[in-house]
């Protein structure tokens, strides 16, 4: 279904970065569901860059819902999210038709458009339409919540700094949601900041790791084959710009245990059942077993560096030196925190709705 | 689609571990494939226990295709291939309707299947169904091969003990597709087998890592959002029973990298525009970007064990000691190995035929 | 999706008609229904020929269930169901290889499949693998029954001889489910099969009409574009062999009538909102309006004959003519009746799960 | 997939009729493409009303392309065409939320919506989405023709006038492709204008047919089961507002056909095997068979009239007489015509991506 994600709630992207607009379409939302544009436009607020630490290209992502919105609710049918485009400086890009910037996709997406794509700011593969994910999301996650599923991302690591892991229930994430530099420890983002700014000062970037978990789940979603819940989360997250891995609970860590170290035994809390660890990030044999979700993605460092690097020229067919202009982050990571909250919510919905039914996020 | 996997060339299982039955039902072949039963033999035969490092279970996995073979050779229309349960005995599992394993799916089935799934030998959850995967994959590999595409899987780590890494252009890797403990380097199964039998003789399991390595896909396969590259492999190695981590390259390490490091500037093999390293394993932007694929999975401990757990009975709702009998494995990475290669080869061979049209693999 | 048909509950074929056997594979059926096995074995009889109206091949029709079932009820994984061929004499079909008979898929099958598909008996394309499509549905058949769900279709022509209409509220069907040869009107059944044996002794074929109306489908099923409640009732009907015509309410005769006559109003039966009349088939703008579904498929002469055909042998380049040897249908109106019973049964289990939630029909 | 049509090349519908826009989002196109707004404005103009034989509505259908083409050509990322809304009168809509009209979704789109639906205009239900379909089918119609496929429809009744048949080899096409009023005789077209303008004085509305005929697909499009080519061209021309019939090649009349004058006998024309005759339409066994594909679709009678109408009020669960003020036509096939082209042009682009893969559109 190439740029389609979901089955009962789907979303769809298009839009280059320098194109006229980017957007989403969600198809298949519940009835009912209040728009609240004021989130979507706060959820947006933390993906836009901040100051020193991101790209100076001011983002005001001006939003337009042209469907599926009446009286402020949802209608049942396709809603269309656009976010215009300004700003931008197309200029600066140029010279990667030529000369493709090493680690992006200029190269590739040569090879698999003919050299038809828009290759002004990334065109399509553009951090930008991460934009239109986050207002996607932003339809769903209210409701989700009065459902009281919670959804939470905190910056793991950037370059090697680290912030503390959750707590074993996830008490801990209230202060998340509204940070522009979501961590759990304040020192650790101060340096985190600080390992950012150093590489950019050498011209260069950082990656990291996002940690997120997700309370409320019942237990039930996701299928023993294919559409196991780590499959589908993992489709999701993969399709996040710059994300290389992936993994579950303690995910590569569990490689090096034994079963009697990695399995969560179960028991009681009052009348609930539960486990009593979490190793397995509440998912048994593909499917949620009622504890919190906990999942992990790297984010490599951004491709695009203002340091020279010796690469070839594809017409003169010779090595060259690429210094890149134009503008971009020596990190996303913070910024991909709010995109890995929306894929996993919008995840979440369409599996949830396949479960219960069409009508049930507005139940 | 819950139990279907691709859209062009797409595989369902179905099946219980002590039931009739498993299999797969695979669409969308081109017509004119051969098929070598042999070599299926040969595939399932890699994914059979080994002696101590294995159940005991002897699993001759006697196939029968049923449909969409006519003098040998694919017809195009859907193949079934079916492999009859022997050797089972369905007692030894009972107590796990009352007290579910930990780390195992039995107490998520009861949940999403209210209780009315084939509890024997793990049912459906069972990993008998992956002699169907490998059936299905061992059907078009011989294929793909003759496409120039190789896809080979060594056991990277199991417990603390490693393999040594490809080497950059995956040269080495003629010595794995037959081996039933596929290493690259043979101190390490030793060391590994030994690690295996430590912990069955604690009746505990131990866990690893497993490194696929794919050559010859071009230039362009994968979508920018959603269905990108990474995207779709993730799926389908996540849907290998015990994944818990799935990563591209460097994966996690290049959360930790500088973008100096982790891009693989382009440069020239002959005529071949090639990358001088292979940090982002074939993958640049979602799309293959011509270099070889390199992915790993983290294969936790295999949850049945014999020692003492300490979980509740859902009966009583009392803790109890669970101790498991029956037949199981102290590790399952070496048996997973041919079950990555065939997942592998089942989500390229779609996405392949998706770019090139359906009679693709045939020509 | 090619040879898979639903969303939420989906059936695929397999088989061809002299091969080891056909079946089905059904996925996302609920947990917990009665798997009755009588039943299935009645829908197929009503599927199996009558003496001389139809082909003396005796086709017993010995299923079995290889997976989703347990101790009686379905598990909520996937269902193979596998019926055995026998009774085959797959030497008469072989001339239709140089000389691909008319009307039917000889031709079509040669340039879709290159050569390579299974020509006897028709192959994959041969009405035998309706037996599969008639027991997928009989697993769904007593459940939807209990959700005041009921289906009933009769022959409503055959040849030139018709058969009475529905009432209007369709309370008339109770004796079509179980008859052999459904119609309302026991005369016009005499006068059908009377058509039908002088074809017969001609060599020759006839077609027919089959009427299907659905009672109990709640209001707001389908949706405005694309899956319009007619197209995917039309594209389950037109995958009947010999289906070329599909119409809801009074169809083509719509195409005549103004909008004041076509119009049906609405009005009140006790506290319930129904239609004076029901012109629209139960169906406004692509949606069920809680009316009688009503809907007609037209079913072609049967393509072989035993008459002489002037036709085309493809080796020798030269025309020949044709005579059909071997066992076939001078009419398939009377036993495809069950089959669009079957698709109809499906398509609406699928689109009211999909609305309700995987385990509605088990509620 | 609810509101997105095709698998490869897919088409995803948005808006409502007084709205801020309707359009399509386009998937799956090939790169390279050549995009022809002024045969995309050609196109929208033929389905626009025609002064007193339709809605006086003036749709000035001015489009903009936000996404996925550059410099003229597709880029092969997603495309989106939206269309403003203009010259809307919301006021004259108000009653039918109380009073729905027969025959039209107001009804089924309270009980699908729970009441969230936007009324105006009817809303998502409108037949003003069929402009975005006519835009999106003018992307790739410039490049079927180029493939030597032609699509041509013809206006084959209105009321009780019909137009005559196409001929056999479908060479009388080429005036109906510009056509406003598309006929093969201009003395039908006088008439069924009369026929229109008579229903509209009596405030009352017509239906009728509209036979489409395509050239050019070769052998080998379709599938055996449930993807035969019957079943997707019927699942997207049922997807037209009121078309409640589909038939194809001689549909119901073969109903009444003994096999022998039904069967299509092959033969050479020149080279070419084709068949002496047409009643299959193109098809058997689900199957192109290389003759011009030939198909109808009953239209039925516009149901929004001026006459008055005695139906149910909602509110007050009384009857009520209901006269629809407002605008609207008292025919729409002539409209329909282009949308019927429109539909056929996209399944057909996607039938053919799927079976030569994503580039050959370009090719």
């Amino acid at each position: 279904m190439k740029n389609t994600f979901g089955y009962q709630v789907t979303v769809s992207l298009f839009g280059e970065s320098h194109g006229a607009s980017v957007g989403a379409l969600i198809d298949g939302l519940a009835p009912g569901l209040t728009v609240d544009e004021d989130f979507i436009r706060h959820q947006l607020t933390l993906r836009r860059p901040m100051n020193q630490l991101s790209t100076p290209r001011q983002e005001a992502d001006p939003f337009v819902i042209e469907s599926g919105v009446y009286h402020g609710k949802t209608t049942g049918t396709p809603l269309l999210i656009r976010i215009a485009n300004g700003d931008v400086k197309s200029g600066d890009y140029s010279p990667f038709a030529a000369t493709p910037r090493p680690g992006h996709a200029d190269y590739t997406a040569l090879g698999k458009y003919n050299g038809f794509a828009d290759p002004r700011g990334g065109g399509h593969f553009s951090g930008r339409l991460t934009a239109a994910l986050v207002a996607a999301a932003a339809i769903v996650i209210p409701a989700l919540r009065q459902k009281g599923i919670t959804i939470a991302t905190h910056i793991a690591r950037i370059a090697d700094v680290s912030d503390r892991a959750f707590d074993d229930l996830v008490r801990d994430t209230a202060k998340l949601n509204d940070a522009v530099f979501a961590v759990l420890d304040d020192d650790a983002a101060a340096n985190m900041q600080a390992a950012i700014l150093t590489a950019a000062e050498d011209g260069d970037s950082v990656g990291g790791v996002l940690e997120t978990a997700v309370t409320g789940i019942p237990v039930g979603v996701g299928e023993p084959w294919f559409d196991t819940l780590e499959s589908v989360l993992a489709h999701a997250l993969f399709s996040i710009p710059a994300v290389k891995g992936v993994e579950f609970g303690d995910g590569f860590a569990m490689s090096g245990m034994r079963g009697s170290q990695a399995n969560d035994c179960f028991t009681k809390d009052g009348d609930a059942v539960v486990t009593a660890t979490n190793h397995n990030g509440g998912i048994n044999g593909g499917i949620s077993n009622g504890m919190p979700l906990i999942m992990r993605c790297a984010v490599k460092p951004t491709p695009t560096i203002h340091k020279t690097q010796h690469t070839l020229n594809l017409q003169t067919g010779e090595m060259t030196d690429l210094v890149a202009g134009g503008r971009h982050d020596p990190c996303i990571v913070h910024r991909a925190r709010v995109v890995a909250d929306s894929m996993v919510a919008l995840t979440l919905c369409d599996m949830l709705s396949i479960k219960y039914g069409t009508d049930w996020l507005a139940k």
